[in-house]
């Protein structure tokens, strides 16, 4: 994809417009670096969440959920090397933390604190707490989506390089001598979820992060980078990162990290591999995998060809017109069963404007199909769906919708 | 309830021991009014939050969901107040704000920013955005989930007074002759939700805040109360905030905030019906309620007595002995097909120790009931089905798991 600065203009613009994403505090001019998730936004950053939790934690017997503080003691920041570390160089040669400092407490008994610039170490601190709750064996692994805050000095490129973030992070613990099959199989799982929200193979490129590049005790790391529409850039990483953290933090803490292996009958500490996901980042190439102008009808239209598992409205129900109230009163009565039987689908009654003006509006928020009620519905219980992709239309007994919607 | 510091204790000694509930930052000393979720606490959470999602959202045609950022312009706080009156008496007579101070920039460029204390703000604020993306018609409403921060001088009792908590709040907006109507539905449904989470409702109790004791604006108030382990306290509340917060915004963000009626072609700032639920407050009512001591087969044994629809595990899978290959092949494959056949529901297999202590630490985390394969298994494709509650065991046809499942 060459880079085109107008295709992020147009995304943008249709965020705003149909409450996907929002500049965070408009009215008030805006704050750099945040955006707000309008109503179409939550839904699909929702989507994108649960598949992620659905692939990388619940549906695996190997991994356990977690939901740390974003504030946590600020020794974390000690041992993790981001006091110390995280810095970026300012014009003037000045270091710059990025870190967003705060303070808790009152007066003099006031401590400083910072907001995590990592969902990760909240992962590593609760390591020992995960082993004595439920005895693991290695290989294991712990999953975490939350906030994260970077005081960037250039915000840009939209919700690319934000102020306030949201990751997606596994920690897998292994032995150290198994690390790279374990490697293969969380890169597979990436890919595999990349192409499960639908995001075009041909704009992911594996990066393998060259010797001397790559941090001092990580044998291997991949950036997984994607075509953005103002170039290729990272968009997720994958790290082995040998027993690193969990070191630093057994030190800094004077806490027994060690895991006991029952066959070999010794204590160490487990070696890691990092899947990291940065869900802006993704929710914003899905997008720009999406986005589509195209002909249909003669007309111009643009519109987001969304995964039907991802699109924040499945399905749209109309009447054919508005004013007749049989039409509504049967497009209300489909609406309602669809609700019923599927209650996980999400399903818009929409009788707004003309019903051309509908499937346009649909077709820009992605909303895979849409089915109309008409005057023979009346007659033989039979609607239509439209697919938005080909503006196709078949005609089915409303008796099978819940079939053909399950595929 | 009486005031029972004992139970808040093994609750709290209950949720760390099974991974609910972890002190957070533990390993250094933890951190004040910060908690940290594991495993099962993330699950029961997350339940609990789609429930309120779909329940408040979702499920209603007349609301918007909304994500926007913890950092806000800080001219947000001038507006709502929280600059000049968030604020907790010292013992020394000074005053202190409650909010978390920061800052965004580096050096000279810096901006005083603060952590929201609230996430309201945030709903008052994209009020237009939402407007110009859907022209929704009053009465409608926004509602959100997310992170809130307040530098609690005395966090304290658990996960009650927390410094980072997360909060679930809708603002409703309305004629200001219809509030009376709206005030009453947001109350039903707030009940209904209390009651679909199986909070004890001998236990909650609503409290009409009084002349005097409400702000300024609000015409009436409604505190949820619950009798937590440490006594009666203020779980959620329901206020009719008349249109003072869209008031402030629009004299401080100098943008027309106002709502177009068709009907009256008239222009006006609504006004606003707002529950407020808080999330670590609701969970911690949950295990409260649910918290149960008795006997059972002559043995005294801890369960919490949680609602089949938050149960963080759903339902256990075990095999009789751990040591027969076609008992773990069998319950695998029986494990295997409810996994396929109800892909939300989460089932956990357990192999761990023998049937009576997994039967004990599926009671003691709340699965509601447990699935044993035995060797009459392998003759009859039957299984027993435990109940939580009562400990009886019912035989049934692998082939009808899914159907009794599903009740």
């Amino acid at each position: 994809m060459a880079v085109d600065n107008n295709l992020l203009e147009k995304i943008v613009s249709l965020c705003k417009r149909r409450g996907f994403i929002y500049p965070g505090s408009e009215i008030y001019g805006g704050l750099a670096g945040t955006y707000d998730y309008g109503p179409l936004g939550v839904a699909l950053k929702n989507n994108l969440k649960n598949l992620w939790w659905k692939n990388f934690v619940t549906n695996r017997e190997d991994m356990y959920g977690l939901d740390a503080a974003i504030i946590m003691n600020p020794k974390t920041w000690e041992a993790s090397g981001h006091v110390a570390g995280f810095a970026d160089p300012l014009a003037d040669g000045q270091k710059f933390n990025t870190m967003f400092k705060t303070s808790t407490g009152a007066g003099e008994e006031a401590n400083v604190a910072y907001l995590r610039p990592e969902t990760a170490q909240g992962i590593f601190v609760n390591f020992k707490n995960v082993l004595d709750s439920f005895h693991p064996k290695l290989p294991f692994g712990i999953g975490q989506i939350g906030k994260a805050f970077r005081n960037e000095i250039a915000p840009r490129d939209f919700t690319f390089r934000l102020r306030e973030l949201e990751q997606m992070e596994v920690e897998y613990f292994v032995k150290s001598d198994e690390w790279e099959k374990y490697f293969e199989l969380w890169r597979e799982i990436i890919q595999n979820y990349f192409a499960e929200i639908g995001l075009d193979a041909k704009h992911v490129h594996e990066l393998e992060v060259p010797d001397g590049e790559r941090a001092h005790y990580s044998a291997r790391t991949i950036d997984f980078e994607f075509d953005f529409p103002f170039g290729k850039k990272e968009l997720s990483g994958l790290a082995y990162r040998s027993d690193y953290d969990l070191k630093q933090h057994q030190e800094f803490s004077k806490q027994d990290l060690t895991y006991f292996d029952e066959e070999s009958k010794t204590r160490f500490l487990p070696h890691v591999i990092e899947p990291s996901l940065g869900l802006d980042r993704i929710l914003l190439a899905v997008l720009s995998s999406a986005y589509t102008e195209d002909e249909l009808g003669g007309e111009a239209r643009t519109y987001l060809k969304l995964n039907k598992n991802i699109a924040p409205v499945r399905l749209a129900i109309f009447p054919l017109l508005k004013n007749k109230p049989d039409l509504v009163n049967k497009a209300r009565e489909v609406y309602q069963k669809i609700k019923t039987e599927m209650p996980n689908l999400n399903v818009q009654f929409d009788d707004n404007g003309n019903i051309g003006k509908r499937y346009r509006r649909q077709d820009e928020i992605g909303t895979p199909q849409c089915v109309t009620i008409d005057f023979q519905t009346l007659e033989d219980d039979t609607v239509t769906i439209r697919d938005r992709d080909t503006g196709d239309q078949t005609r089915e007994k409303t008796a099978q919708l819940s079939h053909i919607l399950a595929v």
